[in-house]
């Protein structure tokens, strides 16, 4: 079966973990025999960011260290046994900002990726050299090759005025505390998909959206023009799941994100937002899953309640196996 | 005073804290109070070389972390409680060269100089602003802000076939086994010395070669159209230390290179190499020092011989003091 997957980051990667599961394949790292089914991630790229002159692509990464067993598993981010060597010496220098600090372990992919970057190679081609090591089994598709970066327009608290700041720093300097008055995916309507995700849609047996940031990781995906009218031609059905959980974000500040484009953090207006592939214009979903107990009411979208804690990995496969359900591919998985 | 030392890199370095301790000042760091003295160094940057993307200038960081107190004292370049994180994750992804290993904390610098050179900033402003964390004391001014890299002519051990490698190459990778049939300055002929080199051996009383290698650092240095003028025309004298004893590099492979120029390895050779400034069209020294029990005639230079061995930063502060007085200006240190 050929699965497509549509991820952000650490949520992401966990419900991977979970759809390798579902399929009888190992969670991390490669099964030794070909296994007649193919994964494919379309990952966001919105949060990547140049930092001290690297290309730091967060959410292909940690989709990339969790699948590959190199993930500090209790961050959920980042790099296990890491070390902070070359952070301490930044902030020696003074010249850098501190709030982003990556490890000396990570910074390695960095200099990599950057190097082959600014040789020519596009980011799904230096995503797959980096995969060549991590063998994380599923192909890892940026959405694009081409620069999308979100910005959030916030009230700065040092400045006390308005200014965008990219996402990184809204996220992580700032912990999404100051109010987003607009969250744009920068460069998203200059871009196109990349050739391998268009592709990897357009030939799935089904489609799922990861329970990731509706706005900041899906909702990044959905701007870039073309791909979200490859999810509504496709063939297969597109079965999402929902982030939210008893009207709160299953992890991170989604709520945030969902206060800055207007939409209540319930599960019935996420599965709204992204609309009924059947009945809306701009539709996507075809199924829709929240938690056991959420009510969510989308017209023209078939909705099932199931427990969507990715509290282990079984748990995980077992939301998998709801979607795969929903999708009327059950008997894949029985 | 104003001195100008003409360094590359171990040596240099070990040559500039004995130039410091000569005129009373604290050999690492910088003295409390104004000392009436400047010192600028005048740095080889042929050694440079791209690496994972970041420009290394191991030259100017040696005589930066050595005077700034912040160099692996017993290997003589690098950083003191280096860790090794990045080089490991490198090797794991196979993409990278392994033989120039470079350390997580000796990474940061190169970070911060690469964005700044990326930015615009020349290697002069780039090297001003990490000075601004080290206080070396010294002015670090490299020779030029162009790209100046010392290539070298093999036979390749590993393809059984003449190439021309990075002088790094040569020199770490291969030990500088292989011998050297050509070394060539590349780029030197386009490059113009930087603004703040030429300045300050205009402005000197005394300029002094250190006793670094005189084909890959001294010579490069002089490779660039300008600068040996600029030696030439200054009112300062020149005085030169000998890298030679008693037939053998004080350290590093200078015979290596010696031998790739013509040029035997004796303090005597070296001297004539360098050449007299009253009397040879193209010479820059006026005085010579070699070390005790070596002999040198150099013709219209100037010779003498005292202990030459910069065993600690004492006899490295008396070698300078004998450089000064063969400058006629010994008073400065008595």
């Amino acid at each position: 079966m050929k699965v497509v997957v549509l991820v952000g980051g650490v949520g992401g990667a966990r419900f991977l973990l979970g759809v390798k599961a579902a399929l009888g394949l190992p969670a991390v790292g490669e099964p030794e025999q070909p296994a007649g089914h193919e994964i494919s991630a379309v990952v966001n790229v919105g949060d990547d960011v140049w930092m001290h002159g690297l290309r730091v692509c967060p959410d292909l990464d940690t989709c990339m260290y969790t699948l590959g067993d190199g993930i500090d598993s209790a961050k959920g981010w980042g790099r296990v046994d890491e070390t902070w060597s070359v952070r301490e010496e930044l902030a020696a220098y003074g010249a850098e900002p501190t709030w982003f600090g990556l490890g000396d372990r990570d910074i390695a992919t960095h200099l990599v990726r950057s190097r082959m970057l600014r040789a020519g190679y596009s980011l799904s081609e230096v995503t797959e050299a980096l995969c060549d090591r991590w063998k994380p089994g599923v192909r890892l598709l940026p959405v694009t090759d081409d620069r999308v970066e979100t910005h959030v327009a916030i009230e700065d608290p040092d400045e006390q005025r308005p200014r965008a700041v990219h996402f990184q720093e809204w996220w992580v300097r700032h912990r999404a505390e100051p109010a987003a008055r607009a969250i744009v995916p920068v460069g998203a309507e200059e871009a196109t998909p990349a050739p391998a995700a268009l592709d990897a849609v357009a030939r799935a047996d089904v489609v799922l959206l990861a329970p990731s940031n509706p706005v900041v990781s899906i909702g990044t995906l959905l701007a870039v023009p073309g791909f979200r009218a490859a999810l509504r031609e496709t063939s297969a059905p597109v079965v999402g799941v929902s982030p939210i959980i008893g009207g709160k974000p299953l992890r991170g500040m989604a709520d945030a994100c969902l206060a800055a484009i207007g939409v209540d953090t319930t599960a019935e207006a996420v599965g709204r937002h992204y609309g009924s592939r059947s009945r809306d214009a701009e539709g996507i979903l075809d199924g829709w899953l929240v938690h056991t107990g959420d009510d969510a009411d989308v017209p023209g979208v078939d909705v099932r309640a199931v427990p969507l804690l990715m509290s282990d990995v079984d748990a995980t496969a077992a939301m998998v196996r709801a979607a795969f359900d929903l999708a009327g591919l059950g008997e894949v998985t029985r």
